[in-house]
């Protein structure tokens, strides 16, 4: 089985041209499998569709779970960067238990370099610091620290998030990254992991841009924890009823998603905050990279003879052009620990829409492809319906599958648009490391990681 | 001057038709001054929109403030039913403090009846029992109690404020009302008094109701918390930029808002409950009543000659019937003490819609009625305009001018509707017992209550 | 082996004469076991102190740990009143998971009776109502629909536990109660079961009160949630250091103490509240019945032949009276959801009194019998002592051991008492349902419970 | 009237010395107006306690009301340092709405200089910037920069109020601290304003230090903000029933005592930590000093002629070391905004000791020098006894008065030393700002003030 991973850009734009016209996609899955895309043709259209759209997803999960899919036979050696950071201390939390991956080295500023973690660390985790990095000494972020580890998990803080990453790729390390700077570089995936995996499609061409290319690295990132937690449902929608056309959300966010120190109790004792810089602009694009498709399309060459099929290919994210779509967020901060509840209501292309119910009942199936090839930390529910009118409950249930899935309750018509909704889901989980880990299982699985 | 509350319904139909026909209205103040309104005419048509829309509230405040309006000449004897709870409590903290009227007396439920206030009271608010009303007995919710009082306010809970209410009208006693008994009644106002007061002018066909008519007795109702606050601005942007197509509002309320005990500890500390029994159906509903106009129309008699003008007229509540106007609300309870936030988008039927900068200026320059006629317990902005990104904030501004006006910020635009903003209205003051107090100066004012 | 359980009391009053006079007291774990209780003579003392006084208690950790205690070789049937409320709720999340026990009936109100258990309650727990109860159909709490069950844990509210209880153990049913009815009962032993699991050894003069005595059935309470949490390093420090002569505790505690709806969010929201109705009143006198010793005195019988061996014995809780300990307790009720924090400060007996040094030390090494006889609810640490300036934090040490243990911090020289520290305990685990579950093992373990 | 500033050490010394003889003291309030000292005489006592000793304070209030003090005539100019912090800013609230002081000049960082105060400062209280401050450019803390102030008052940080405080001083400037950085300094004296304003008596002394001796300058500082509230309520105890012996003391503080943004949310939320760096050790060191009084000691002159009269006098604080007097103290940061409350507890030396009902009453009764003399921020009762058992709860009491007085309830006898009561005192009020201001209007009354 030819890995993907391997394949060169202009291998895998060669396809069978029936089904693209078809369908105008190509499926993912076989992409990333590369099992049939053998028999180049003249005619392949410029541009091809890899999509996460509804029709497209929804055949995922008609397949059998693949039970064959290879789990890694020996532990694979990590790395986490912005160790002694929240977001760190979460990666730290979570790896220690973990049944592939085993934290070999921390990255940590300057000022922590040297000591021992437990030392340089301000943990503010409710269990313990686990015994097996207690006594790991902490370096600094240079990839040669880090050159056992298969994979490095990024929890770094945005101002030096950039400039790391970038040489840890460099050094042709795979990085799975929370933070935000390479979000919206056109070569790197936004992946939520339950939604959006397919993308990890571009990350061969992302390799190609080095010269010679990277064989080994490259920078995955997830998305912002509120776009994360929303998009979930918005995904699973759009797999069983087609695009979405308008979507409006109103967050309330987490104290924790802050960070540490994050906000002054002052600010946010018997009060809301209802702004949170940046914030809004992330969910409304992200939203449009992460439910939008990956669009493949031919590039002339120098005497215009792109359609030869001599050209080279390149993809892109489409941003949902296909079916353009409108996201209006409002953002606040609430005076809570843990959870964001967002409350979303949305317009579909198609009508008439569907009913509540039948938008209950697609969400509880939703099964993204995390879940059926079986990655360890992918929830067992993707989406847990609230028959409850008052569910769901940050306090109550964000620890509800580790804080693997997200909660959806109170599904409902909506006067303006469509139908409305509340989702809750777990900042520092799903919203956060638990999506870098799953997005790096999915990649050991499809063998985009190389062990 | 003929007093508005003296006129019968016959003879307010009376009108000039030539107005009514280029704007389908009648000037509501005209109305309740009962000037020109002398000269009747076969050509009346049978539908007479007596409205708060924007172009006729506009009118109001093009006038000169009514610097000549009489305010009391001797105080004013009222009662507070409901005395003991949470919002009689604030009825009981403002008008200790009022410039016109004085608390006689004190009605509550049987277990409270013939005890001195103090000691019948479990008092929660953070100023100290009002040295007036320490002594006070505490009498049951009978009218023959409250004999000598000109207005009765009502912090009844629900279960008990309709017989009650109803028992004091049918005795000639002015009611106003924070329960929401009579709110859906068709004959009883829904007041927000920065907003609608106009509708005041249906109070004499409610007394007719009665064989013989009632001659001082009447019921008024403000709205919902989260209603009152939202609407203050969507009234001043309807003044300004005519008529709303579609609203969305996500609540974030406080637990003052649900009274005392209200809401467990245990419920709502570090948890947001996205759901308030009701509520989304109260603002959904309220809205249309209290932005819509009042109607007139004149009944066919039984021979079928209502269009001669013999037959009677009555008024009704159109719901905004004109110009359709649509409302989704999404309602939380947060971990706020005081202060109702709220995140609102609309849509103005006007293309293209009014910039963010012409609705900030429309509601900075926003002046109800009741603020023009010299309401003691008015705010001195009805709308305050912030400029800041982070504001408003609860516990920042819910105090400010006694929290008898809204904050509103952050107004910028959807990309889903039209113009997006953040109001925030003190759900205790404007949003209750400050909102039953301006509507009964108001009606002081405009001698709808005989003194 | 002679079982606990099985001894009568005339029985049990003889004992070596020598050791009583030596050290005035009886080491409870030998009556327990009862292998050497078997001489009597006619000079036993008329007052024996059966008690868990340091001397004694310190003796029973140095014996190797009783591995060949035999566990339960069947699954118990347990039954639940108070099923629906709090306290019932922890029970049956415990209960769920413990490795002996197994529900089998649940009790609650005739309000709930004849319901599934899902309709039933309105729960609150963060993990979902256990599979195994969902469908078991509520009964009124009348011991005939309890027949099946060796033990019934009681989280039944003050106003209907003393009758209910009562009726339970005339029904020759072991009762574990978390109420407080009997908890100043003369017969009944109030223990923590990482304190005084020796006062077990009342039971069988508990049962003699009825006639004919009951074989199996009896009451045990555990402590308030703010006792059981301070008396544990009490307890570790008598053993170490001997008797105290003074403690002074200031409680700050967590709202689920006061159980559902409990605590009203108006109320503790950014305020502290400095009362709880008779909580220090019972923190004051039960530290003492605790911490204090169970009197054995001989009886003199109708001819005032005493002391002659022929007279019946009798046990009493002799409230700390061999050193009179004052106690002073400021109790508070604080914004935390989940675990009391308590400010002590104590003085010892013995001159010089220990170093904080020492007291740390022995409080992590204090293992009570309830650990080395292997229950398995018990925590592995009972006392876990920090070392940082800032803990225990509740949010942070709450639920390290799912909250069976307590922590202690700050331990450091007090300029008023001698040594004073921070202690932090669950209140809904080691706090209530944990001890109860915890007490029922031990005397299952002891035999005390008939199987 | 000789005015005390301009008193020398060697004039104040001499007194009738059968005064001192009689009860080793001499009142503060005879020295401090000065009228009565002119009698020098050879036996005067090497040391003569100038205290705050109950019997003393007690006989200033049995005169009568200064009604004749003179109140400033003209507005007396005033500058702020640390003008944009959390204290500043409450400086700034208070003296917009102070009858006799006028905000001239704002001191703060570099950073901020240049600014209108209005762009430098992250405003955080609930009322706007007052109109007067909004432009006033802000300077760098330079005491050129405040030539016109009479007084300065200073909300610096600790890191920075040393030297710059030093500095406004040398330049002959009065300044009223907050900070910590002279309170433990043997020539400035601690003053809360309720409790010991003739300690103001050292400020001569200190200003002599200087060579040559300021004419003007001189520092005060106020007291931390729990040794601040619960030594009111032990003045008034000692006032009454002389001589502590003993206080225990737990604090639970609100987060605004930690300044801005002091404590994360994150810390704080649904938590309580027991533990503020150095604050234990304030409260037990400065407890001391507050409580303790003033003693003139007469040095030897080189020849050791110390007793003939010819040498200086110094004064000194003696820390309360007529009865010494243990305090321990354990601090607790609890999620309150404003507001500490303390548990209290006192032993007495006198026996027996007052009953609970005789504290109440002298807490009830005692007045305050700074209220007799007619203070305007003084409140009107030092400290407010409550009866409800309830009573005081930071969110309901803290702001009665503006926060300048305090608040005791639940006086009650303590089972280990005499009595235990708790405190309630709003931290930024009375605890911070409002204690500077006191103290300025009380030298300024009494002349220590150069106007």
């Amino acid at each position: 089985m030819p890995d993907f991973a391997r394949m060169s850009p202009t291998k895998r734009k060669t396809r069978s041209p029936k089904r693209a016209v078809s369908d105008r996609t190509v499926d993912v899955d076989l992409l990333l499998d590369g099992t049939d895309i053998a028999t180049p043709t003249a005619s392949v259209p410029a541009t091809i569709l890899v999509t996460d759209s509804p029709s497209v997803r929804s055949s995922f999960t008609s397949k059998p779970p693949r039970t064959g899919m290879q789990h890694p036979s020996a532990p694979i050696k990590v790395g986490v960067l912005g160790a002694t950071g929240t977001v760190g201390q979460r990666f730290i939390t979570l790896l220690s238990a973990h049944p592939w991956f085993v934290v070999d080295a921390l990255g940590a500023s300057p000022r922590s370099a040297g000591k021992p973690y437990r030392l340089a660390v301000n943990w503010k985790q409710s269990t313990p610091v686990p015994q097996a990095v207690r006594e790991v000494v902490v370096r600094e972020c240079k990839p040669e620290f880090f050159a056992e580890c298969k994979i490095v998990f990024s929890g770094l803080d945005a101002d030096v998030a950039g400039e790391i990453e970038e040489a840890f790729r460099a050094a042709d390390l795979a990085v799975f990254s929370n933070a935000k700077n390479f979000r919206r570089d056109p070569h790197v995936p936004l992946i939520v992991p339950l939604v959006n995996t397919s993308h990890l499609a571009i990350i061969p061409q992302q390799q190609t841009l080095f010269s010679p290319p990277l064989k080994s690295g490259f920078i995955v990132t997830n998305a912002n924890c509120s776009t994360t937690g929303y998009v979930i449902p918005l995904a699973a929608m759009e797999r069983a009823f087609g695009p979405l056309e308008a979507v409006m959300v109103t967050t309330m966010q987490a104290i924790s998603g802050a960070g540490y120190p994050g906000v002054a109790s002052l600010d946010i004792m018997d009060n809301i905050i209802p702004y949170i810089s940046g914030e809004e602009e992330k969910i409304e694009w992200e939203t449009l990279k992460i439910l939008g498709g990956l669009t493949t399309s031919e590039a002339e060459d120098a005497d215009g003879n792109g359609k030869t099929g001599t050209g080279t290919t390149t993809m892109a994210f489409d941003m949902h052009a296909a079916h353009p779509l409108r996201v209006s967020a409002s953002c606040n901060r609430v005076p809570v620990i843990d959870g964001h509840t967002e409350c979303v209501s949305v317009r579909f292309a198609r009508r008439p829409p569907p009913s509540p119910q039948q938008v209950r009942e697609a969400l509880a199936a939703y099964t993204p492809d995390a879940q059926t090839l079986g990655c360890p930390s992918a929830p067992r529910h993707a989406v847990v319906v609230h028959e409850e009118p008052d569910r769901p409950q940050p306090r109550l249930d964000r620890y509800y599958q580790d804080g693997a899935g997200v909660s959806v309750g109170r599904v409902r018509q909506c006067q303006v648009l469509d139908v409305k909704f509340v989702v809750l889901a777990n900042n520092v989980s799903i919203g956060a490391a638990t999506s870098s880990i799953i997005n790096a299982e999915y990649a050991v699985l499809k063998n985009v990681v190389q062990l």
